[in-house]
């Protein structure tokens, strides 16, 4: 289920000739760290950097990675990468993603986290992201 | 669908400093690259590797890639990482991918390919490509 | 001879994950990736994007890269990148770089390039680049 | 000074697509990936894997890193990496490394380290890196 008014934070990337392969175009996995950055940005607009989610004593390990790959990306775009929260559901969280240049869709996925305590083990999101998200879905919803 | 007695291949691979986040474990696009090792040894093993494939004038460009992450990898494991033709259909080839440490199942997942032509437009696959996946099936058929 | 002068540029870059290793600070070969990011913008302040350069029928493989590692780098730094043209001289580009976290050097060093033609022979450089620099170097006297 | 004798280990590496750029052969900086595969796999060979090492209380920070890139390396080449022990002076471990294809140079350069205790300052290596390193000196001294 796909909830309207979920928080979300966008970055701008160059692309490096380092990301490219030999097809001339972005590598497949190269996907992942941009979909990783912008996660990172999100938790930083929530007010919750991973690194201060790391200190409270949780983890964000991934579960599941899906990427679906529309056009190429090339060396030197300047793309915008997406990430919005689609699901914070008992230990697990879904976020989504998508790359873009300009108006253009060049891939989208998501993935799927685990939160997880100090030992590891699956346990509830501090109350500093549930507080996070929650606030920055109704800002957003009295804002409409 | 999966079909019993696809084509496979694996590789084997020891992990560098280099693969690893500062979680202390692989950081999870690195399984995508791992995939792609294992897919390049299954096309070899059906003794067309990627190099010749695209000699003949023909690309695999990765339409989906999905991964599920069941244990983390560490740096110095020694993994296991099998490739296995899961389905070609048309234009479009589903590589399987497993990722282990011994007996253990790290990861898995699988890639969605188009074949294209040299003009980037779906195409069916070459002949040496149907051939040798139908003999390598033959051949494991013939074995059991 | 380093000269006074010489045309540079920089980029900004948030760290992410992905670059990260297991001793919780960047891993080492990623600073050469940051390099390229500024030798990459370099280019393209000088009117001469790298993409445009290989149109022109140019290559400026790698012949020498060379990193002082100062400080570590970490996750979620916001880091910039400074490229400088240290030297063009014949058919070698020499391109200085550092890298800082606000006034903190984490990094320096310097590539040492070959400009090549289509045939990947030695190349004069395109008169494109040259003026680029020389132009460059006078506004910036200009201003003194 | 470069002494004879010195401990070395090499390892094998097929060079999958991730590595390439759109230039058509490996990235740059995965050079010192390469690099770090060969230093890993010369500490297991002195009876002392990084990872020991590090249980041990130690650490390998790079200082510098250089490489010399000669010829380029292709998708699907194998390669074979060597890493030496150069010299172990003080707090300071030299190590250079080779990347070849068959008989021919492809790049070599070296990293220079610090060994460092748990506080990260500088400390004297521990006596089983030292022993390992002089002990397959020795042995290599009297095969000789």
């Amino acid at each position: 289920m796909i909830k309207m008014n979920q928080p979300s934070a966008d970055i701008s990337y160059r692309i490096p000739f380092a990301d490219t392969d030999q097809m001339g175009v972005v590598y497949y996995a190269n996907f992942l760290i941009y979909f990783e950055m912008a996660r990172a940005e999100l938790m930083r607009s929530l007010g919750l950097p991973y690194s201060k989610f790391e200190e409270l004593g949780f983890g964000l390990p991934v579960l599941e990675a899906h990427c679906f790959y529309h056009k190429p990306a090339k060396f030197e775009d300047f793309i915008t990468i997406t990430a919005t929260v689609l699901e914070l559901k008992g230990v697990r969280l879904k976020v989504g993603c998508t790359v873009k240049r300009g108006e253009e869709l060049l891939a989208d996925g998501y993935t799927l986290h685990a939160v997880i305590g100090k030992d590891g083990r699956p346990i509830r999101p501090p109350v500093e992201l549930l507080n996070a998200i929650s606030e920055n879905s109704c800002e957003k919803d009295a804002g409409q």
